[in-house]
């Protein structure tokens, strides 16, 4: 059932069925969203004199309790009640009549959608936000408890130069820092309020656009109104850069465990119950989880693209397909929640391999250090490379006394700037407050 | 000629064609960064006693000549020679001897590439921020100047509500507001030095990388290491989401310009010689220019993609397609420039046409106006909707009183807040300083 | 429960929450397959004298039960089984004991995965190559329905020269026809029999592997066991390849149909049953199922660049996450399905408008129609165009004697050559059977 | 100079920068195809009585000079004409005045482009397949070569099963006939012609398309003239995703050998002439060659999204931006001529390590030969795999007895079927024809 319909025939049921798709599932999750729009409004079509105090009170008596029912879990979307706007205000014309279809007053269900959306990305972005800090803080963590532990450094997957655990952890939490950059950018253009531009044109009702952004909690306004609405869809794929950007990091960590973990390399392990064996091979210990973190988060990187192609050429003014972009960033903001816990689940329980080292085939990861120790006693630089490269050719090369602490400047292993790196870290935390 | 190279056959040539692929004439692009960098860490090796004081302003001597070379547009790099960084050295060893060697001291070639990189694209996209923000100012200068202009607003490409010019431009200009947001994050992120990494895993030399940071003026280090050279790619790929996020918006508003030239809308027009004729269709005035935009604005959003490709899956540590992210950005970043240098040019050209909704097909643009006059006087919302609704369908509704001073709330046509969007922007711009 | 795991802890439920996922789901899909999968080779196990006669028809009596439960929609994953093969495997041995293992010798679970899905793509295709025929038909019809009603034609959105409905309809029909060149690829490569490939090495169990490419209906074996296992993802990304192209094609049609639609256009209309109305404009008639047909049918075309996201760089061999392809394909198939279906159901209602040419707007289309009437009079093409150039600037043009039956030549609105479209239609079709 | 030009002026100039782009670069690719376009176009002119004998003589007589002067490498396209096209023609009226100009009667610009460009990316898909053979023929050459070579099978990244060389190169020459099949789709809708469809509506002239078809050597006609402009962009994005296909085999296939030859692998090895040195690290041998080929191939694979991006949500008509596919098509082609190029001159360079599995880590390789064993003797498959397991766990599992005639099955390393997949690979090859 929706609310416009002017008539009802079995041709409106197939053609319902295909544009309402998965919507009414996706709604769910803005109920709260949607509620707290409608608060808003109508505390602000109050001050207008649009409502009268006595209907507003009992519009918001009716929310609040609303808002109680779906805390509870107990909100439900009708069947024929196409989306969650037109379910909140069927509810509230059950209970009081007319002055629950005011609400709609000076107000599109655009406008409501849009603001929904906002509240909810810009929550979910903070939620968000706290889980990479989580990950963020495991991953110092461990990057300080093995920071002694020498790994092969490598370049174009060739052996090269010495490496540790403290430099490989950290790497990859100062990523995050990075990461979290584009997360705030998109963070920002979702603390804009858009309620009030109506279908994308603005409105004759003198609404107070600055009083729902400060009820609402938005830093500013989208104050153009046919902005307002163009922002949609540009919004969802502001939030989708920024978690295919914290995707790529923990794709990336995740093929280096997952080539760490292969035999070949051996330099770390973790506790049978959280690798998976096989049906055939019973040696085997794969990694399963840290493929699929892979391979979900290789798959998030695709969806600012999924999004430009929804959205590439469509003239300004609103269209109905916006409406597909909850099926993508719903799901994507879920699965980076579920690839960060896994991770945050699993990573602190890695077992670190020592004196991986002393293999003999990593012997040669020393050679820049020989090169170095020579430049070091005043050989230039060049001539220094060709001794040392000549004692390689001659199967002669050999470097034993290597230590960490030999590596002083910042961000060498013998000096992390992990402290620096946390500083940076709460630096860009502090833009989702 | 490479200056490590062991041997030199035949097949080193025939691989050389290969390997050094458009490299040589993108490294043109970076030989004045490359300088710099040279400059500061040198400045930086004498600090620390790796070079002596002479040496140091020897060095320094010819390569502030080099940069003069290179700002006169008389800096090549010769055949045999792989790319900017050998050709820099290869100049300073011929003019100074053994004093040119040593400034690859504690420094690798990944090293030199990732903070030529940083220095290119900061001050590429302060220019491009620059360039925006100009184009921003052209697009609130003909919202103010069209502001009393009514156009059609559409939802679903039918004709919806009264909108202005003043909005259709100003919504234009905000929308470029948000994104320099994201270029912004990708600012921040080239605006972290790298130099002092070495090959990705630092060095026993005892670098001052907060000295370097500070000579070159970075606001920030990469600290770690190896994040410094995996953010190779990375900052790339952020840089092109900024250039995406603001093609995205040309490219959108090129497709209305087109549509609007149309015929069957003819809201706007461009003098002749903006406009391209036909081989065969004499009476044409095609929108030649708006529509390369469009398509040069819509491949810029594939850029993100395309390095998101190049770089899935890769493990931690160089590997040599990174070289490649040039022959995608460059030109990216070029392309915008080009893109936002003839919008600059064209579109204050712009010619709107007045008294475009006295005709008749846009009368039903003010059904919600007449809803809304009924609410204002006590009829609700549903009900007003009814009325109106039902004198559009028996063929009986008009409304000829139509003023835009009716619209007065934050955003509507009647209270564009050109000011406090052109406010928005100057905040933004900062981040770019 | 998966029948391999060594141990059953707490942690291994978390675990199994992650890796399995959505899995469940999509594998109910091929449960059929998977059964006729293990007929095929549990028929060649026998032959190969590693199962006895016995045991095979005990083991086909109880598959051929089983696949009547899947066809009664009766068969269900259980709670704890992982995949449909573990659930088959469980059900054989439930009733028959030890043969019901023996079914598994001489193959892994990568082996079933992957004729599963060869059998269920193979069979998705055809049926999506008949519902892509259906649609085609309904095209042409409307083509040859509509050939006499003329329709501006345009390029760069301006109006360009006379088009009419036949080559309208006639365009999208054989477009799809070229669409189907592509999905009879995927089609190829899809009816190669991966089945014996075991975990992607091979066996040392004397299959017959050309045994079960003919039992299964199989044109081809993938023959070396390392590229079947391989073709896992890439056959799903062909699939995709094709999907994208029948996609394109449906969006850009329904593109055409939203701005046909459009006020300002007004060429066509739908019954009111077939639009949707405006919650705040009484007057609209809203496309929501073609904007929708658009909007799903663009992100379709996101899907082969979400597959090589997940599949770059991966090295060979079997990697966990090509259990994400089902995720991205099984919905693409459906969702294509589904937008076929509306456009099946609603294009044919489409009301045609007649006389669209007489509004005096579309004059200039007959520019080239007069400078072709001078050439034919012996005028050169060049001197004929400024003629009529000229005309046009001095507001003289006026042409009023066009006639449909004046192009005669092939694929011209006289000649639409709709037989010749459809026999190639037809020759693609074989290709599917 | 425009040839349709009607005034010119300073901004005209401004403008034709910006429109004209690259493009005159790459047309000059399209020359010979142009002229050869125009030899069809005269010769149909003539049959249809448009142009006398003696017109069509001198004419072609010049244009067959002017394939010549293309061949010998002489064609430039002169300042200030904007494309081939013009310039074709302007050189002709040079020459033969009047009867030059005639030669555009019944054709546009667009039809000539399309035209063009379906004969070069023709010719270029026979090019590729060729080269695509030339490599299929060294893989299968190094498999039977290598075939009774061990390499470890991975899975997970983890040690499996034993495979061979024999299957390694197999594998990918098999995947390159898959390929072939896309390939081949987008061959066969450049192999129809689109000559004579005008702007995309048609035309009052006689033509006879059927005659041009069989001049050109084309296959079929593109029947409808609106769907024949619309196979613009289209086509490029049909051979686009073959090109992708290609790329992503040999991708694959170069992050194998990257891996390969690294040290923790070291299963193969290449001469010093065809792998790099470092800077710093005087013992390395990079294998930039084929990170090149993997990161130019995963570039590649954008190709097809890039081009969706482009065209989505155009309406049908020609529209300006179509010219940009060439800059996306044009060096697609070529970097993938360049990548098989390469590859076909260094993988046969490749020096294959034997004795691999002797290396202790690789002894539960076996572990599924063991557990056939097994099964062979009559253990039913699931304790068979139980006694494997427990061997293992306890550290007591070995098998030293492999023997690769054990692999007796169709695509087993006993068996390779290298004759079959060259079969194959021929048939699909004489779609090419």
């Amino acid at each position: 059932m929706k609310l416009w319909q002017k008539d009802n025939t079995d041709i409106a049921q197939r053609v319902e069925a295909f544009t309402v798709g998965r919507d009414r599932d996706f709604d769910l999750l803005l109920a709260a969203c949607d509620v707290k729009g409608s608060l808003a409004h109508t505390e602000m079509l109050c001050k207008a004199g649009l409502l009268t105090p006595a209907e507003k009170e009992q519009v918001h008596h009716e929310l609040h309790a609303l808002l109680e029912e779906i805390a509870a879990g107990r909100f439900r979307i009708e069947d024929y009640v196409e989306d969650v706007h037109s379910q909140v205000e069927l509810m509230l014309t059950r209970k009081i009549g007319d002055a629950g279809k005011k609400i709609h007053s000076g107000r599109s269900r655009n406008d409501q959608v849009a603001v929904d959306l906002k509240l909810f990305l810009k929550q979910s972005i903070q939620e968000l936000s706290q889980a990479v800090k989580g990950l963020f803080d495991k991953l110092i963590a461990l990057s300080e408890k093995h920071k002694t532990k020498l790994l092969p450094g490598y370049t174009h997957l060739q052996i090269a130069m010495p490496s540790s655990f403290g430099l490989w952890f950290g790497a990859y939490a100062e990523s995050l820092v990075d990461d979290l950059e584009l997360l705030a950018a998109a963070y920002a253009v979702t603390d804009k309020n858009p309620l009030g531009s109506g279908a994308g044109y603005g409105s004759s009702f003198p609404l107070d656009r600055t009083l729902t952004t400060s009820l609402l909690g938005f830093a500013a306004l989208h104050h153009n109104a046919v902005y307002a609405q163009m922002s949609r869809g540009k919004t969802e794929k502001f939030v989708a850069t920024g978690i295919a950007a914290v995707a790529a990091t923990l794709a990336r960590l995740s093929m280096d465990v997952c080539l760490f973990l292969s035999q070949n390399f051996g330099f770390i392990s973790f506790p049978a119950a959280l690798t998976t064996g096989s049906s055939i091979m019973p040696h085997k210990k794969n990694p399963d989880i840290f493929e699929l973190v892979r391979g979900k988060c290789n798959r998030l990187q695709s969806a600012p693209n999924e999004l430009a192609l929804l959205l590439t050429n469509l003239p300004s003014g609103y269209h109905r397909e916006l409406q597909l972009t909850k099926e993508i960033i719903f799901p994507a903001l879920e699965t980076l929640q579920d690839c960060i816990g896994i991770l945050d689940f699993a990573l602190p329980q890695i077992e670190v391999q020592e004196h991986i080292l002393a293999d003999k085939k990593y012997q040669y990861l020393f050679t820049v250090e020989a090169v170095n120790d020579l430049v070091h006693n005043g050989v230039p630089f060049r001539e220094a490379y060709q001794v040392v490269g000549n004692a390689v050719e001659a199967g002669s090369f050999s470097y034993d006394h290597f230590d960490i602490t030999r590596h002083t400047h910042e961000g060498s292993m013998g000096n992390l700037c992990n402290e620096a790196i946390t500083g940076a870290m709460e630096r860009v935390m502090k833009r989702f407050a």
